[in-house]
């Protein structure tokens, strides 16, 4: 049986843009369904009923939710290019930071939007974004992978490219080359990797409202 | 090499023994090493300098902090009885209950103890735990894992035991039999699993304080 994969999408998500970076890393040919945030689809709401967002991955008619729930699982299924190191500790220490960047990194970053720029706030964000930019130094490597993206440079992907319209949509400039120059050697050869190039969604196309609209969706309760 | 395995703990924490239910399902044996929150070995700062948390197990001198990450590398490394299940589909269900009892519902439950039994707060966390419930439901097994326990029981452990300890000891009770009999019955059956009951901390063991302490460490940005 021919495998049918479905992935339910909001126009510049980047926790859809980790799928879809982890889908196109394997080669995997999938239909895109758009939802609308302000009135979401049955479907959705039927795979993911528990918090009802996007990304949602159905493979063969089976749901999965979570961006690196979904990713793990991409990797668990199809073989190819490897998303997460074969090596059992190498694995858990991209877990590890994995997670750090989900419960960190990513709320620490938006709370800094959150809070239009309370200084503070900022200082704090900046704390972990320091902890990442001392882990590239003492790696020494091109990407948190090493030669090529793992699992932590997907999910580190919203610092690498939606940050930086973030902080142009709302004049609050904080993440400089001077204060992260490994952050930014990072980002800019993450983003110009061919397999995350060719999902990135346009810069133009999430327009400030929009990407403000799916922060609240994704962090609401935060 | 024999393998030589230590683990980072504090008296009566859930996060640990959920480490050690782990170890204690593919019968492995380590050194566990009590750390004093108020003032953490060297070791441990060393081994988990992102968190300075406890748990932190420590594989043939190779440190791994975070409770679940830490019993998926069991899992990956000990042949045994399995954690977490072999088919991939269902190993990304289990995967998303783990993220969803930490992040929804053990933050949701802790809440209602930060604000002293706020009406609304119970009313929010009552609505977590319903979803447990329901999943209960309609699976109809005895444990989140079928006929045994897998990762999802091992995470949703402190449900089945800190959880009432923490009622009693401030005397804020809403977690009833009458409201949540599925999840009730689960608990009865998990803290009787003999791998569980083996290392449990006594109930006497984590006093009121040390209890509220442990959870002001584990979730005092929250």
């Amino acid at each position: 049986m021919a495998d049918k994969v479905k992935l339910y999408a909001a126009g510049g998500s980047p926790f859809v843009c980790r799928v879809q970076i982890a889908l196109n890393m394997k080669e995997i040919k999938y239909e895109k369904l758009e939802e609308d945030l302000h009135n979401k689809s049955a479907d959705l709401l039927n795979y993911n009923p528990i918090h009802k967002k996007v990304p949602v991955l159905v493979h063969n008619g089976n749901p999965i939710s979570e961006s690196l729930v979904i990713i793990e699982y991409i990797d668990d299924v199809w073989k190819g290019v490897p998303i997460l190191p074969q090596d059992p500790y190498e694995k858990a220490v991209a877990r590890f930071w994995g997670k750090f960047i989900d419960d960190k990194c990513i709320i620490a970053l938006f709370k800094v939007f959150g809070s239009h720029g309370d200084e503070q706030v900022i200082a704090e964000a900046c704390e972990q974004l320091q902890i990442l930019e001392n882990e590239l130094k003492v790696k020494g490597t091109k990407f948190f992978g090493g030669d090529n993206i793992n699992l932590v440079d997907i999910a580190a992907g919203f610092i690498a490219y939606w940050l930086g319209m973030l902080e142009e949509a709302t004049e609050i400039k904080f993440v400089t080359k001077d204060k992260f120059p490994k952050i930014t050697e990072w980002a800019d050869n993450f983003v110009n990797c061919r397999v995350v190039k060719e999902v990135l969604p346009p810069r133009e196309y999430p327009p400030k409202e929009y990407l403000l609209a799916l922060f609240k969706e994704q962090f609401g309760k935060e």
